[in-house]
Formats: C-alpha cells, structure tokens, sequence
C-alpha cells in the first residue's frame, strides 16, 4: 500500500487514502462485497489520524464506491455493479478486447466478408448429411425428441468418441468421457472443476482469444508463454512453472490457433515431462485436430489422461449450430465432473447429440473431413499468394488448419487496419486479441476458408495504407 | 477461533491448532491456495508458543492438509483436490444428495417408473409437432444447419418471446432477451454475472433441489426462508434480508418447486417492497409459468424487470431433447451478460433456438399447453385420490401444475421409502432433498404426470411400511 506523507496537509491525505482504496479496489485486491480494514487499522497501517480515514471512508461511500453498514464497518459496494469481465483485466482497446472479433463475426450481416472468424462458411460444411440426419431424427424415437439425455451424454455417440480417440492414440473408454453443450462449455466445466479464483494459468502467446476472457471469467491469474512454430517456448515454460506454480496449462495441440503450427512430438514429450515435475495439469483443446494429419502427435496420446484432459467438438468440421462438446478424462473425475455438469446446465442435449451421432456414424464423416483437407490446402496456397501480393507474409506454412497467422507490413499496426476494414464490412482478426503481451500488434490472422472474395485484399490493402 | 488452553501441555496445544486449522479449511474460511496466517501472528492470536505454531504447521504439511512455500509460508493445499460439489457443503446422506433424484432420473432404464422426476413424459409431449419442426429445418437455410447464431440468440425467437412475455404483463423488448442454452443454464450464467464467492442468497425451504447445487457451485452462502401455500413466510424474508445481507433470492413464483403452490398478489408486493429495501436483486425462474393461469402473478410484472429478472424455457413443456432457455434482464445488464455468454459458451444453440420458434410460431403451442393443463388437473385429482389410499397426503391442493408435495403417514421416513422403492425400479422424490434446513424428512414429491402406473402404489405402500 502506498503510504501517504505524515507531514502533507489533511487533505492530501485525504486523498492519499481515497486513491489506495480505488486502487486496491480496481486491482481486486478488494472484491466487491469485501469488508474494509477498520477505521482505527487503516489509520495505524497508513500512519494517517483515525479522522482523516474516516472523512476518506465517507466520501467513498458518497460516491458509491463504498456502502456503510452500521454498527458493522464499511464494505466495497456491490449490488450496483454486476460482474463485466472488461472490469476484471486492464481495460483494452475496444479494437483487441477478446470480444471483438467473436462479437463482430457472430454480428455480422449478410454481405460482410470474415476472414477474421475461426470456423468454415455454410458452403463448406456438409448440409446434405445434416438435412438427412434432421430427417432421421424426424422419423427416430419420440424419446430422441422430448426428453433429456443421460448424466455423462448420449451413449452411442460416446462408443463412437471412445473409437476416435483409440484412431488417435488415445485410450479414452466411454465411461470416461462425457458430452458437454459445447467445446467452449467443456473447457469452462473443466475450469470450474479445476480452478479457484486467483489460480495460475499459463497460455500460449498467442493463443485463442476467448481463452482469456473464459479464464478471466474464471477470476484465474494468466500467465502467458511464448509460442514457437513447433510449440511453446520451453525455457520460458519451465521458468513459468517455477515462478508462478501454475495449477493449468491450456491449448490446442494438433493445429495451434492462431499460428497455425503443430506440436512436435520431442516438444510433446519435454513438455509433458516439465508438467509432470511441475505437477500441471493440461487441458488440451483439439477442437481443430481433424482437419490435420490423423497422425499428428497430442498431449493426451503421450500421456494416457493421466495429468492430460482432451477437449473437443464438431463446431468446426459439422456445425457450429448443432451444439455438443466433449471431454476425456481421467476415470476419478467422471463422477463429480458429472455432477458439475448437472448443477449448472442438467440433463445435456440430447437431440443434438443424436443428430451428430447420424452423421457420424455413416461414414461419410471421413470423406467429408479429407475433402476438407484438400480444399483448405488449396486455399492455403491460395490465400498466402494473395496476401503477399499485398505485403502480408505468413508467419510459417501451416501444414493443415484453416489458418494462416501472418506478419503485416513494417510499421502497419493490425488493429487500426481491424477498424477502418470494419467500416468496409471486412471482418479481421487483429494480432493483440490473441496475444496476453500485446506483442502482436504486427499480426493478423487470416481464415483462408472466408479469404475467397478478391474485395478482401483490395480493402486490406487500403485499410493498411491508412493505418 | 477456539482457542486452546496455555497451560494445557505442549502435545494438546499442537492438537488444538491442528484441529483448528482443520476445521477453518472444512468450513472455507481457509480456502484451497489460501496463505495460512504467518506463524508469529497465529501464534500471537492464539496464546501459543511459535514453536507450538510452526510444529502443527509441520504435521499437517506432511499429511497434505496445507504447503509450504519456501522463503513465503504455508498454503492450503489445492492441486491434488479438484472441487467436487460434495465437499462443499455439509456430507448429505446420499439418498437426498441433490444429486439423487437427478441422477436417478437421468438414468433410469425403460421400464422403470419415475414419479420422483421434474418433467413430462414423452407422451405428453408435442411429438407430431416435433417431428414436422425437424422436417421444416431439414428444408431451411444452410445457415440454420451449419453456422453459430448471433451473440443474442435467434431473433425471431427472441420476438416471439418478448410477445409472450407481453401477455404476461411483462415489458421485455427482444433487446433485453438473451437465449440461452437452457433454463439450468440461464441460472448459472446470472449467478456467474451477479454473485461473487461468499455472497449469501435466499432460497425458499423447500425449493428445486438443483438450486442448492448450482449455488454451492458458485461458493454462494444460502439461507432458507420457510414456504408457505402463498409463497415465502414474509416476516422470516424480512428477517434474514437484515441479518444476512443476501445479494440475491431465487425462486419460481408462478408454480412452486416442489409445493405446487402459486405466490398470492398480496405476498408478491409485499415481497417487493422488502427486496427494494434490502437492495435485493431476485431471480424468478419462471420454467413451469406456462403449465398454470397465464393471468397468475409473477414478480418481474410488478417489478417491471427493475429488480427483477426473469429466466424460462420450453423444457417442461416442448422438448427437455431440444435445449434452449431465456433470461429477460434490465437493458444495462445485457451487453456484459451476453460477453459472458460469449466467454464460457459461445455461439449459442441455433439449430434448438429455431426448431422451437417453428414450433411455437403455428399457434399449436397454445393449444398443446391448454390440453395439457386439463390432463395435468385430472391426473393431479386422480393421482391424489390414489395416494390418499395409502395414507400420503397433499400439503395443498395445487392450483396448476405437476407437482404435489405430500406429507408421509407419522413415523416414515421419506430418504429410507425412496432408498427402498429404487430396488424396485420406481425413483422417488424425498423431500429433504428440497430442504436446506432438511425438515422435510416427512415429505415427497410426486409428478402426477408419471403417477399413473398401479405399481406405484404397490411399491409405495411396501416401501413405506418397511422404512
């Protein structure tokens, strides 16, 4: 705490005690709710007389940021002001707030170019399996329809995860895994059966964006490390986990977002082996591992979801309006994680569950996902010829994915270029969203499934210039 | 804190801070990760040597119970202890666990009678209606099938409801209408908005036993207030609003989980004018609103979605498969909600927000429910005549609804009936599982919609002669 001067005039003091408690109260080192150090404790600690804390202590609860309690002492205000995760990290350019680009993405209007949006256009998604498994279902069991499903999900469809997971090296039996509505609300159930508030977690830098505001939601301490085209930095790692004791470390393996980049199996293996003697737990998003190599090496395949959780869904490959997320994990969670699950969402979502399982089970699901790996090569190709014609260099050549993370020109900064492409209905994805350091304000990342249209690079082009 | 004797001998002190320890982590005031209090001070608190301090330090380091930090101190422990619900509160017996009555619900095989559970059966389910809301969707736009939906939800849907809300006297403009991925879900996401750890919240005894699941997973401190057949006993709300200081009361107004019973005008306002005083922020889960008058009083008409905020879905009346639920919120409060939605779910669940404005949009919805209405009031005359027979008795006649909260003849127990009549296939509902103060011991509730089997009876009558 910042003491004020002894020998300043009362009002300096004054005004010494007010701005500690705003800061205090700002850093959350005060929460809301939270009783304020008596009168006379303050006035010791501070060095301050027990009338100068006093007069602070009013004007506080004057302005409300305080509320006195009578014969109780005086308390953070905060039935006025509603948890907003803006209020939780330090305020960001509305150009990188985590939000913007899902909220611009999710906002925007026919006619409006995404390329800065992380999931496949309609186009690409396999609508004539979807409109026959919607008929299916149309014609399936009327408890397919109406009722909710069982505690851990909808059991075919978790034989059939249990099957992909063994394709992929992963020894994940259906008892041990359990459905979820979503690849975001699996993560977010692992975190709130993982962490508590003011825990460590370590991110790459970059990694996707709505990993912050999910852990600040969390009220999780991040800490972030720095990531390298064959995955994190593990010097870096190391000192992380020495320093802060992290209690997790998350992040996509098979294709990283947004660089675009695979782990390599000898960093998989010294990363698990920093985990171990760090006693970390990983939560392993691979929500984009089917679009790669079916033999790219995960975290979970080295590990055998001992200290390793996996964490996936079909937003990206099926669809994202057909909501189910997935979790494998290790055999003694189950049971509470299911429990957690009920608490605060009940009975899963059955008829979306089912509907996955009826396209997946057809066979059409492989043959789906390798022309789709065709498709996203070529574009790839594609869209990196495109923006270097414009002075836009990806970062590395990913080997699979939907993303090229790209270096803009020298001195461009990418989220000014973000706002003026706004107000010509192109969709970009700023570096710093992605980046806990604001390190990456040089970078951008392209979608090259949504980079199709030749109005993007005319728009990028002038958005760069002006920026 | 106890403090143990100075004179007692060294070995009796150790024991006492030990012990004392150990029972501020059993109760939370020590929480995982949390900084024990340096040895000097504990030592200086507690009337004890430092050596007596720094030797109970050492013995619970090496059982686990807390670590130490070099060069920093001692911390509880927190990476080898994941939260599971069931430590967070007080050990229930498992036969009214929150838990039970879901899980056994959930997972009950065909042929098994659940009169224990929350929700209609599928045949009384819109199931025609279901099967052509399928049909149409496998007919729609590519969009619907493949793509998130925007960060509200659907908006036709959020129209329509707003309407809907209108006929209920509600003034809730699309705008201030957030979708959700279900009723359960909707709770949560306001308790993640509105709550920090610690906060006390209100709760009606009995109330829907996932309430109290749900807010332990949100540490919130609950205090009961009594139920009575017109809502919550006023004098004790007021009572506990002064002496606790809750942040929020969370209740369903309309038709009451598990009394059945309707909150009178009169007690609404009463209500209302308490909470303005206390400053109290209510949420009214409004989720069995439709199965009852739709001219009944709920709070968020008198209040004008001002204090309160109202939270529904179609799972008691549509489809529990199709998951979907609503909060209508003050026009302040939305962005930072649907950011939060963002954070820990994303996209929400398109595809169920458009199967069920299909549904509701062709007029049937209100036909559907009205004929449901009718059959719920036979069955609760018909199932209430049939439990008369074997002594159980209606707390009140309800006035709408599928729920009656019965009294067990003197001496039964209703934990040990419901343990009895499992191993008969039939799943109960023991009313201390509704029961914060666990005063319903001689309490059940029954969905008279899943109360039509004579094997009921049978086993009841059987089931409680033996408890």
């Amino acid at each position: 705490m910042d003491q004020p001067e002894p020998t300043a005039p009362r009002g300096t003091l004054i005004d010494g005690v007010i701005e500690t408690v705003r800061r205090r109260i700002a850093s959350r080192s005060l929460t809301p709710g939270a009783k304020l150090p008596s009168v006379r404790a303050f006035a010791r600690s501070a060095g301050v007389s027990t009338s100068t804390v006093v007069e602070a202590y009013e004007r506080l609860a004057a302005e409300g940021a305080i509320r006195s309690r009578p014969g109780s002492g005086f308390y953070v205000e905060s039935a006025l002001a509603p948890l907003s995760l803006s209020d939780l990290g330090p305020r960001l350019d509305r150009e990188v707030d985590p939000f913007w680009i899902s909220r611009q993405s999710l906002e925007a209007e026919p006619g409006v170019l995404t390329p800065g949006c992380g999931w496949l256009p309609p186009s690409w998604m396999p609508e004539a399996g979807l409109r026959r498994a919607l008929r299916t279902l149309a014609r399936g069991e009327a408890e397919s329809l109406t009722d909710y499903g069982p505690p851990l999900g909808f059991a075919p469809l978790r034989r059939l995860l249990s099957r992909r997971f063994a394709d992929h090296g992963v020894e994940a039996p259906p008892d041990q895994i359990v459905l979820a509505e979503s690849g975001t609300q699996a993560i977010d159930l692992l975190c709130r059966f993982l962490l508590e508030p003011g825990d460590t977690v370590l991110l790459d830098d970059p990694c996707y964006f709505n990993f912050h505001a999910l852990l600040r939601a969390h009220r999780a301490k991040i800490v972030g490390v720095p990531y390298g085209p064959n995955g994190p930095d593990l010097e870096r790692f190391a000192e992380a986990c020495r320093e802060h004791r992290p209690r997790l470390y998350m992040t996509n393996s098979a294709i990283h977002n947004p660089t675009g980049a695979s782990l390599s199996p000898v960093v998989a293996h010294r990363l698990l082996k920093i985990a171990e003697e760090a006693d970390l737990t990983i939560v392993e998003d691979d929500i984009f591992a089917d679009l790669g190599d079916p033999s790219a090496p995960c975290l979970a395949a080295f590990d055998g979801l001992s200290r390793v959780v996996q964490v996936g869904s079909f937003s990206k490959t099926l669809s994202a309006s057909v909501r189910c997320g997935y979790i494998a994990a290790p055999a003694d969670w189950i049971e509470d994680l299911v429990d957690l699950r009920i608490a605060t969402s009940f009975g899963g979502g059955r008829l979306s569950a089912e509907l996955l399982h009826a396209l997946l089970k057809d066979g059409g699901y492989r043959r789906h996902v390798e022309a789709l790996r065709v498709r996203l090569a070529e574009a790839t190709g594609e869209t990196a010829r495109r923006l270097k014609a414009v002075g836009v260099v990806p970062w590395i050549e990913p080997r699979a994915g939907m993303f090229l993370w790209c270096r803009l020109p020298e001195g461009v900064d990418a989220s000014e270029t973000a706002r003026r492409a706004l107000t010509e209905d192109v969709v970009l994805a700023p570096g710093d969203a992605f980046s806990l350091s604001r390190t990456a304000g040089g970078f951008m990342r392209f979608n090259v499934a949504q980079s199709g249209d030749p109005r993007l690079y005319d728009v990028l082009g002038r958005a760069m210039q002006a920026a």
